[in-house]
């Protein structure tokens, strides 16, 4: 069961001009499953993404990061789940090239200007036969309000769907940014991977769109873990299909660009925060804030220490307020100059630790009143600086080892 | 229970010639449990220690750091479970002063000339008037055949006592090397801590015994893990009493140096070994292996993502030959130049992956039948060069949720 979090609602996925969604069923790994998401965006589109840092990475990830390049104006997105074309060598990428040809063919495009998108099983061969036999329902179905559809295409071992939408004015026009994401664990041998597309008909130049994604991914889904797995196939597309009645942004910079950004980063965390939120045997949604650090950098490696350890989220799974474990994880984040005498811990408003002690005035009960909550706010100061990060996670539970230690079936 | 893993039979420990070892029930958390732990060395011995890397470090850590610096002569240990001692702040370490003090008003020595330990729970005040009013009754206890009963009173969590014992022939003498160890995880909050006491009566000058017990950790207790979480109070301490009849050995790449260094680095290996086949939950000793690297640290952090890796390790729980797990890890262990292309992947004897795919002749049964083993060698090659390293683990089970979602008590 997700953590405070529901179906979205169709009518409040805004449309965005300039951008159609399709879906099909085409039997990839599993019959009546819609499986195959084609995104088609008008001539004009300025695209952008950010991939997987895993060196193992699939085949579609390869192909997306050369068509990007190719630069040709990308026109079609092609997402199936049930298998996730990854440690397949070269067979992967032609049956990857493959889906990108056909795909180009009902659209008269050239194969460079469609990205491709797999998830689900790991080291299986690609039908990509069944995909591409699929591809004329995804066609027909397109339209576009179909994003909260689309968001239930995409989905692998997630219990419930992922889609968030909002709306700003930018040079007197109505700007929407729209998105979807899936996940569930980081990577999930059987159904792998995190995958997000967000697409706002801003106007927003080509030139802007690749640090902006990269600026978006690191407040969203670079801060985020259940498992401290890396998938092989993570993936994250923004588009502006510049469509909107405003002058052009040049600068994320400018104050349109940095409204622009605000909605799409807020858009951008609540897609990544679901992941979490739906994270695989998730009972709780935790915040890691670190803050007194000299640079932000020291401030996230620690956040994701604690966030990554095993000890920790079984504490909260057990809302055990286990404050030694939170301090180790601070201890061996990396950080080889910390001074433990300046550490201070907060588990949401009870001040825990002062000074790297037990704070006198803390009462156990405190302690557990919040850890017993489904949504709780660790806040670690290091006392050495200014910078600060965040990173979001879940806890760690019976369920996590029962989902992960299942057969693949 | 552990892994392929025995009491230790008290006739096969040889007591060590300069070393005495004493017991004593000082209810440190609980009443009736052997809890306070004295070595007692004769003058002369050669003592170097390894220490945890946390910054959040316990007093006894920073004592032992010092102690040692002075370079007085160690002459004894003061062991307690029950309370780490950690996150105590200044008032943490003048309690384990008191301790290195009472012993040594006993002995006749120097409070510098004791190195105190402590493992148990974190961030609670050490009741060292305890630990000090039991001391009569340790020392009173103290023989040279107490090995295997002080193996049992430094335990904590762990459900087995683990000692291990050697002996080589050096110079025409008899040398003898036995160790103890305890563990289960890496830390727990209840009850931390891995530590490691091993000591010979060989002739080893204390200029050499520095990086011999760092090269010793580094092939053993460096090279394990359980939950990847690092304790506050890890320590691990190599004593040589130097009281054997052979010619002191005043290097170790001599033919004596190395026969002794073999030696103990069997008896360290097995110590942390132990601790793995003890490991919070385990019910699978899995060694893994990367070979084929550039350098032996870029195998070791392959050989950590997979031993890390929740995901991985939930698969050996489930005996799932999950190969996309594994060749995952491998992916963002941080070979930043690593090519997917290269990688080769046994389960044993089995040929699982080839050229970074599927070999063609691999069966999913034989990947299984090795799965179900209790014991089980995961090998990478990562194909492009020629060092290796090799790290050993357990699996992640229920059991071990269950064991850290449990309230403290």
């Amino acid at each position: 069961m997700p953590v405070n979090l529901s179906a979205p609602d169709p009518a409040g996925l805004h449309p965005v001009p300039g951008v159609l969604l399709g879906i099909a069923e085409a039997g990839v790994r599993k019959a009546n499953r819609k499986d195959v998401t084609v995104v088609l965006l008008e001539e004009g589109a300025s695209v952008a993404g950010v991939f997987t840092q895993n060196r193992f990475c699939a085949a579609p990830v390869q192909i997306c990061r050369d068509h990007l390049a190719r630069g040709l104006g990308i026109r079609a997105i092609l997402v199936n789940t049930g298998n996730a074309n990854a440690g397949t060598g070269d067979d992967g990428l032609m049956r990857a090239k493959s889906t990108c040809i056909a795909l180009a063919q009902h659209l008269d495009l050239a194969p460079e200007q469609v990205l491709p998108f797999s998830t689900g099983v790991i080291m299986e061969t690609l039908p990509h036969d069944r995909i591409n036999a699929g591809l004329p329902a995804a066609l027909a179905d397109a339209r576009a309000d179909n994003w909260g559809r689309a968001a239930e295409a995409i989905m692998t071992t997630d219990t419930i769907a992922k889609a968030f939408s909002t709306q700003v004015q930018i040079g007197g026009a109505t700007v929407t940014v729209t998105g979807i994401s899936k996940g569930a664990g980081m990577i999930r041998p059987n159904m792998a991977t995190m995958l997000g597309f967000m697409a706002t008909d801003a106007c927003v130049d080509q030139a802007l769109l690749g640090q902006l994604a990269k600026d978006l991914a690191d407040a969203s889904f670079n801060r985020i873990t259940i498992d401290g797995d890396t998938s092989t196939n993570d993936s994250f597309v923004v588009i502006a299909t510049n469509k909107a009645a405003h002058a052009p942004i040049t600068s994320m910079d400018s104050a349109d660009g940095r409204t622009l950004k605000a909605a799409m980063q807020q858009v951008a965390q609540q897609l990544a925060q679901a992941i979490v939120r739906d994270g695989e045997g998730a009972t709780k949604f935790i915040t890691v804030r670190v803050e007194g650090g000299k640079t932000a950098e020291e401030c996230r490696l620690a956040a994701y220490a604690i966030a990554h350890s095993p000890l920790v989220k079984t504490a909260f799974f057990a809302s055990d307020p286990n404050l030694g474990r939170i301090l180790a994880a601070v201890g061996y984040a990396g950080i080889t100059d910390l001074d433990q005498t300046k550490i201070d811990l907060f588990l949401d408003d009870v001040h825990v630790v002062i000074n790297g002690g037990r704070n006198p005035s803390y009462r156990e009960e405190d302690g557990q009143r919040v850890m017993k909550q489904s949504e709780i706010t660790v806040r670690v100061g290091l006392g050495r600086g200014t910078a600060a990060d965040t990173v979001w996670t879940c806890d760690f539970s019976h369920e996590y080892v029962t989902i992960n230690a299942d057969y693949r079936s």
